[in-house]
């Protein structure tokens, strides 16, 4: 039988955090003297007095992970925590059902960015900055696990990165504990930059700070049913490209370079990779735009290169309705969706390194079979690949493809018609946000689904967030029985 | 510098069968006074004359291949039997341009199925006939070449069937010659078999050999635009249902079951997955059918088998206009269009033994992951299975989604839209013959698609119905160099 407490006293810690949260919308509805307060800070206190409860109650014991502890923990993290997020949501009637609070609490909490609101802009301060603190501590909480818990778990290959963020690797908490600290730091001063930013560059405050917090997680939520799009303004937008590729990038690496290490992040080959990806696709784009799509020259190009980094890194932001471009504009972003950014960042997909690993063991092996006599090695950052990194890798994407496609058959049965379902199954598993078509593209919402649909589209969000594996291995008897 | 007088060689006794070939429609209309039968005759004689003249010149060499020849040869020997297969076509002004009788003839020859035709009831009896013939020396030479070719070549973990055909394997063509008479008796026996069914269901005598080359071959090009659904006959989509099935095996069980080792065909575990997925699939499709499909039960079942069947073994007949049941439909049959068939037999896909192999791989993977201390060994059919077959099979679905969504891109490029690009993309590499949506679903033709995309989709074919990596090594620099 598995023991509980450690998890339980996990989830009640951040709990407590999530409920603490609450009272920053609830201070500032108070202080526009908005009656919304109330339900903020009556959320806050629920929320703080189960998660006081939970660690309370278990505090006192080892705080050690065995492997399956450890996948338990993370998966009931974050459906606790979107399950506690939607409360304010719900009990304001910002969202008319559950249902809808927890969809859009999950969207949240995953950085996912998917929205079943519209009228935002009509929308109380504090509904739209709790929107961006969940994506704000998403991201967060993306990173830790992505650096601390993940390579650990040896999810989809993420054990290439084990020695890079400890030298060795026994005891979860302590060490995440160690790192977070300094994570955090750098999370908060990134989000504090940008949304400087974003003020000078004539937000008002409340639209810096959301915006701020939601880029930096490349979240996507925004105050406005417009999105970015709504400001018209090319710094904001650049701002924001700069700010949505630094959020995709490894943080371990710039705590390195923080230490001192600044070639690392210039010599790494997934960022190198990255930013290659992102100079050809903005080229690529932007000759659509202005030759199909009815975009002028430069603005065009503005256009391209920010749609392409906010698909591209699971962001969501949309600046004009690039649907409209034309059947290879949707084609093309719903592809370079999947794509996602760095390993250890609140970027989401399949991640660059992953494409690294499957090109290079499938060009490895593409060699051994023309040139049987030769030797051929593959290496990621210098480092030999193991063939246990490129099976876990290759078995990610393939349960990924398959993930997508259940999910997209799954949306398809409860009444969705195929665009949208398979273009849903996709935004949510990839964390990006909007989908594609009249119904969820860039100019829609997810309000108009039916009830199953949010569902699975919240399950799909977590799927897509937790690395697919993580929460799987839920499903099988096995992890229970032994 | 590659030697290509061998290749020239089997370019050459190719195209000289498919001359000979010709003149059994220039026969078939001479007998019914069609003035077409001058174009087969001087179709046949052109061809005949290069194939022969090809392999005049090359005769008298060794007749053996090294690896990077029997990647030429096998590529261009295809491309050559289509560019050589779409003469008549074209000539006798079937096909409007060469464009749509390369596609046609492709489409033949890698028994894809799809067509550029309509008002087939009316066609010229030897045209209908020389598809059928063209589906039929397809799927015999797809059999031959998975048997004797490919293991050789290792493409896509085909390296786990070279032990079955052939004790030590390194010399291709002499095994291929031995191997491949016993194959063509039973592929023979098969198609006569079923074409005599046809017949004594109360099809004509032509109808009936056509059906029964393309059922066999799993091809699907049929002699009238409503495809089976013309005969309205449940006898005869039964007939067509067990030999798609028939088709769908592998080829070299069949060998082994005359020898006498009938229990190697009830034992093998990828004929019983693929049996399985069946038995699946049938019952979830009938009651959709039923329930949201307007179908009628049993009525609703005979159609859900014989598309379910048809759909999976790449065979692409439709005896309903499916698409009308609803989009739950649409997806399954889109998701189910890629698992395709068994290995050495004339379905396509990804073919199951690739997805057991997958599965397997993910198996093993997410067990050592979740009991570090376990001992998990994956086996295939009771042999262990190595990391390098698991490593290929990976590579191979990574290609083949790559492969599907850069040719969806290309597509919607050309300017198809989003559907009919990704359905055109999809049903080509998986050759199974019709997409989706209004122009190439069921009920619709490829005519209408531009120049471009009828020769991106005719590559497409290629590469499905060779296994992909066979015609990408081709595209390697250090191909060529070394």
């Amino acid at each position: 039988m598995l023991d509980f407490r450690p998890v339980f006293l996990v989830i009640g810690a951040l709990l407590s955090v999530l409920g603490i949260a609450m009272f920053i919308p609830a201070l500032l509805d108070l202080g526009l003297d908005d009656p919304a307060w109330r339900v903020f800070a009556t959320s806050g206190c629920v929320t703080l007095f189960v998660g006081g409860g939970l660690w309370m109650s278990t505090r006192g014991n080892k705080v050690e992970f065995s492997l399956r502890q450890a996948f338990m923990m993370t998966v009931l993290s974050w459906v606790s925590l979107a399950a506690f997020g939607a409360l304010p949501l719900y009990w304001s009637g910002t969202a008319p059902t559950y249902t809808d609070a927890f969809f859009e609490s999950m969207s949240g909490i995953t950085t996912t960015g998917s929205t079943i609101m519209s009228g935002l802009d009509q929308m109380p301060a504090g509904v739209l900055l709790w929107r961006g603190i969940l994506q704000w501590l998403g991201g967060l909480g993306v990173i830790v696990m992505a650096i601390a818990v993940l390579p650990m778990l040896q999810v989809g290959g993420m054990q290439l990165f084990q020695a890079e963020a400890f030298d060795t690797a026994e005891k979860i908490l302590p060490r995440a504990t160690q790192i977070s600290s300094g994570l955090t730091s750098i999370y908060i001063l990134f989000t504090t930059l940008c949304g400087i930013f974003y003020y000078m560059a004539g937000m008002n405050v409340l639209d810096a700070v959301i915006h701020g917090m939601t880029t930096v997680a490349t979240g996507g939520l925004s105050s406005h049913d417009a999105s970015i799009g709504y400001f018209q303004s090319a710094q904001i937008e650049m701002i924001a490209i700069v700010f949505m590729i630094l959020g995709s990038l490894p943080f371990i690496l710039y705590i390195q370079a923080v230490r001192g290490q600044w070639h690392k992040l210039f010599l790494d080959s997934e960022i190198r990779t990255f930013l290659l990806f992102l100079a050809l696709f903005v080229p690529i784009v932007t000759y659509y735009a202005v030759r199909f799509g009815g975009e002028e020259g430069l603005e065009g190009m503005r256009h391209a290169a920010f749609n392409v980094v906010s698909i591209m890194t699971g962001t969501g932001y949309s600046s004009t309705d690039y649907t409209a471009w034309g059947p290879f504009a949707v084609g093309f972003f719903f592809a370079i969706m999947f794509i996602g950014g760095c390993q250890g960042s609140t970027a989401c997909g399949l991640k660059i390194f992953r494409i690294q690993v499957m090109y290079k063991t499938m060009k490895q092996h593409i060699n051994r079979i023309v040139f049987p006599h030769g030797i051929f090695v593959k290496r990621f950052n210098g480092i030999p690949l193991g063939d246990d990194v490129s099976a876990a890798v290759m078995s990610f994407f393939f349960l990924y493809f398959v993930s997508f496609m259940g999910l997209g058959i799954l949306l398809q049965l409860t009444g969705l018609d195929f665009v949208t379902a398979l273009a849903g199954a996709g935004t949510v598993i990839a964390n990006v946000g909007p989908g594609v078509g009249d119904v969820i593209g860039p100019a829609g919402n997810f309000q108009p689904l039916n009830d199953v649909a949010k569902w699975l589209l919240s399950f799909g969000m977590l799927l897509g967030r937790l690395e697919l594996l993580t929460v799987l291995v839920l499903f099988m008897p096995r992890f229970w029985t032994e």
